[in-house]
């Protein structure tokens, strides 16, 4: 099975998509990720998808679970290098990849989780939490 | 054809080599490589190769071809990520990846194009120019 590896750079985890994504490799870079995080500590992790050419509902649900992995691991998620062509796809598809942050190249994405850290950092008051989301309730 | 993509980080490019290249990724990726090089005026490049299992010579071949071509364009090459069994394998093999500069990850990567740039410019002897090369001249 292929993995797609995760870098480290600074405080940062950088993944760099490029292969197609099967449930394996997905659930593998999720596992590998949130591993990652643990074990450096890191506080932000850029997905880069310049390469990918469609991003599909399997992928932008992949995208969704890995930043909500990370954000309960305390770090955040940024999507960087998406197409233009992409981002008029997902839109036609009705797909806004909600809950993610996106950003035009790398250091955009770096600079984003750096500033958002900052504000983090340097906020005195209480500190405000999510609410917590919708948990799907069977009726 | 799939493309490898170049991300810019800071004063440098990395490329995470993910898919079996064939002649015509490798082509595009020195193309594409050589092309931001001169765009960014990036000094460093760093190659990452964690997702191969393999480095036969076809691609030992492509990262000598990239590193000089990087080189007369004033950017060092660092090769990161080689898996234990791939460094085993590329000696058993024979090939020595001559010319090539290595590194474990991508940061101590980053470190040794900082510190060997940090001597080049801190070099206060003086500046010397390569020989300029023999132009053809017509008769």
């Amino acid at each position: 099975m292929e993995r797609v590896p995760v870098l480290k750079i600074g405080d940062i985890l950088l993944v760099s998509i490029q292969i197609d994504m099967s449930d394996q490799t997905a659930l593998a870079l999720q596992e590998d990720l949130a591993e990652r995080i643990v074990a450096t500590g890191c506080h932000g992790v850029i997905i880069d998808i310049t390469a990918l050419d469609i991003v599909d509902s399997f992928v932008g649900r992949m995208l969704s679970t890995i930043a909500s992995i990370s954000r309960v691991l305390d770090a955040e998620t940024v999507v960087v290098g998406m197409r233009p062509a992409v981002a008029i796809t997902l839109v036609e598809l009705g797909l806004s990849l909600n809950g993610i942050r996106t950003a035009l190249n790398v250091e955009r994405g770096m600079e984003l989780i750096a500033a958002s850290r900052e504000a983090d950092l340097t906020y005195d008051g209480e500190v405000e939490y999510p609410e917590p989301g919708q948990t799907a309730t069977s009726p």
